[in-house]
């Protein structure tokens, strides 16, 4: 009996979809569920796809040419665990385990060292483009031995989304949690888009007072720019889309209260351990909490005072040209944050990412694919040791002729009473980042007065202590 | 040989103050320090004190009353853990460890675990006021097993700060990690008062264009009002401080890099972990870290462009005073999110808090000391199941009156360039609480729509997938 080039172990629809990939590129896919009846179920809607079925992970080993390939798409974190703890004693030196799933870096790191002790090897990697992305071509994002990844590396770049220049967006990432770390930040990311296109959206319907169609429209329009992206793209179409039991929009009958998975708020963690300054990505993190609290917002909207809301007297069309402008520029703002993260834990772990071949491989098949990574891949290719986004040249003159629009977007909703966290802290990033002094000079006064944490001057070095009581 | 009640173990000028303020209440105090030549400088600096040196962790031990009560102030972490390990061979069972370190609350927990395995007690307390506080009288936040509480509650109650109305500023705060975390928000919440003051004096400053003596000048009404407290009253000061080296005001040589040590940090990273939006306390110690980031901000100053300064045209004293207000309002939802984090914990843990009892020992000895607290504990005192200060009718009538203030300085700040990232975090989350409906059905649209992630619906119960691709 021939044998198979890889196997894929867990056949929710991401685990099926990457093994129906992967079939539609050529090779017969070993698969395996922990359940026998998912298993049928996969083979039943699988009819002439060479999918070959195990009801043991005994049988399923076997059906594998060495070394073996085996994808995990199982339950992050204790899923992933059991199932390498029952693989482990089948397997052979050389053999690798491809982890799939959204798993926390850090046991990634440690499954990669425990595995290693018996000449196993493990890739941990990021997949992203949700269900359709795992049929027709996900972007991923690949860490942990160099050479374990070259004997995967053919499939993964055959199965991978393709880039409009045709490039397969997968790309080695690093040793370790690597792939898994990007794969988060990459979801920060992904937060940060959402909520300011939402804060976008609250702005254009509450001060502007656009209605749903127009809302289409002006998405629409902005996906041929600048904007050009997935999510803008999606947001234009949901502006659109009817209900059909009540008749009305459906997204005027969904219910405001976002939900979250995790790695959103891992990335805002992991930014405070590195100290980075991660805000709008942390905003748009307690943003989803804040509006989960649905009923406290309902009470609180009894008692707390706002302004009047006041019908928009200015030029309609030039105030959604700005909030295009604060749009993109937050999100410039959001990526600038998020690459330095990443540079931050490339430096602390050793890692040496790269960022420009990083926001290449964003480019098609995940959710944050645009038009503008491009861009980030090119400001990288022009400087590899950017300190940062907005110093490049073409986001630094993005920034000089936008930043007065997003001023005046957060100035209005703020006025008006329209919650714009992201927006806000985009522009106070901004201003601190460009700052040459900051009042951190007071703070290290009130440290120095009642703590003696001393202070540093800006006319000596060294490390001072003043007696402020006299 | 007559022993001593209580000993202190790490004779830092945290532990030494503690020592001095025992010993200033009548009782004679063991000391012992890992380096015998401080525990002589000690010995030498107290003269006509009963202080009772120990230069073996043996005959500390034996210098005590049983059950042995043993205060230790050794740097928090592996410092601890190393103390404990050498004592706990000595000790006997019902002894009592007392961590008075900024302590993690989780190692905390491990340790009291640990150490009840042996029959010993663990009280993890936090300690605020600094050198002077801890000399003369700090805020105690004990946490840990409430009898052994009780069998040092005398000494607590004895050494503690004296609030207006005499009462001693320590309370059990409950079982375990909790006082500890008590003193982590504490310190968070010091963060934010610290950036908020420092953003008032950044737009005093750059908008209104007030000197240091007129700053000195504003501070010290202020701190004659609503605003009372410590952190405004050694702000006045601070601006009246002049530099001996240079001849300038020394508030104007210090250098604009704060520093931090962990506490904050521990604060948001655990707001994320609850699931509760700290937003102000978050911002404030992203603000630390970009202000310690100061040579690549020089070098950004340089190319990034911002809008241009222009002389202050308004009433400069109404405008004071919209700051003066607009500091105030943001003070309250800073505070009003930390004690929702206090909620969250307790919840999580059965801490069972008394929030009003906690903001209660905050009014005298530690740095946020300040009169507002009082109507903290006067709004748990009215409705102990309060879910949000705001929803007091003191805070909510503040924020009614105020929140255009808020509203008029932030709008100035982000006009003009000023940052004003806790402020800005300020207003977007009194907008979002208040907010009867987010924008977040939109969010809940597009993770449907790429992810197959469901909604909920606003009109009928349970969870909904749309196909939004026809």
């Amino acid at each position: 009996m021939s044998k198979q080039k890889i196997g894929v172990i867990g056949m929710a629809v991401m685990g099926r979809n990457l093994a129906w990939n992967i079939e539609s590129r050529g090779h017969a896919v070993s698969i395996f569920n922990r359940s026998r009846e998912r298993t049928d179920e996969v083979m039943a809607q699988s009819q002439g796809k060479k999918l070959v079925p195990s009801y043991t992970l005994e049988d399923f080993v076997d059906s594998l040419e060495k070394p073996r390939r085996i994808l995990l798409m199982v339950q992050a974190g204790r899923g992933t665990d059991a199932v390498i703890e029952q693989l482990r004693p089948l397997l052979d030196k050389g053999d690798i385990l491809i982890d799939g799933g959204n798993t926390y870096y850090k046991d990634t790191v440690r499954r990669g060292e425990e595995l290693a002790r018996d000449g196993l090897h493990f890739i941990g990697t990021g997949v992203s483009g949700g269900e359709e992305g795992a049929l027709k071509g996900p972007s991923i994002m690949p860490g942990g031995p160099r050479d374990a990844y070259d004997l995967v590396a053919p499939i993964l770049i055959e199965i991978a989304a393709k880039a409009p220049d045709g490039e397969p967006c997968v790309v080695y990432i690093g040793p370790g949690g690597a792939g898994h770390y990007v794969k988060m930040v990459h979801n920060g990311i992904e937060y940060g888009d959402m909520q300011l296109i939402a804060e976008s959206y609250a702005v254009l319907k509450h001060v502007v007072g656009l209605s749903n169609e127009e809302l289409a429209d002006v998405y629409r329009e902005w996906n041929e720019g600048e904007l050009d992206s997935f999510l803008i793209e999606i947001t234009s179409k949901i502006f659109r889309k009817k209900d059909d039991k009540s008749g009305k929009m459906l997204v005027d009958v969904i219910l405001d209260r976002a939900a979250q998975k995790g790695t959103g708020k891992w990335t805002s963690q992991s930014a405070l351990d590195l100290g980075v300054p991660l805000t709008l990505i942390t905003e748009s993190v307690f943003a989803r909490v804040l509006s989960s609290m649905k009923e406290e917002r309902v009470e609180a909207s009894k008692h707390l005072a706002g302004p009047k809301a006041a019908a928009f007297s200015g030029d309609r069309k030039a105030f959604v040209e700005s909030v295009r402008r604060a749009l993109y520029m937050s999100k410039i703002i959001s990526y600038a944050q998020g690459f330095a993260q990443l540079r931050a834990a490339s430096d602390e772990n050793q890692w040496n990412l790269d960022y420009g071949a990083i926001a290449k491989i964003f480019r098609a098949g995940c959710i944050i694919r645009a038009r503008f990574l491009q861009k980030i891949t090119d400001a990288y290719r022009t400087d590899g040791a950017l300190k940062n986004l907005l110093l490049d040249p073409y986001f630094r003159d993005i920034a000089q002729q936008y930043q007065a629009a997003l001023r005046e977007v957060v100035g209005e909703a703020v006025r008006l009473g329209v919650p714009v966290p992201g927006f806000s802290a985009a522009i106070a990033y901004y201003d601190s980042y460009r700052a040459e002094t900051l009042p951190a000079n007071l703070i290290q006064a009130q440290r120095d007065y009642f703590g003696a944490h001393t202070f540093e001057r800006l006319d000596e070095k060294g490390s001072f202590h003043a007696e402020w009581v006299e």
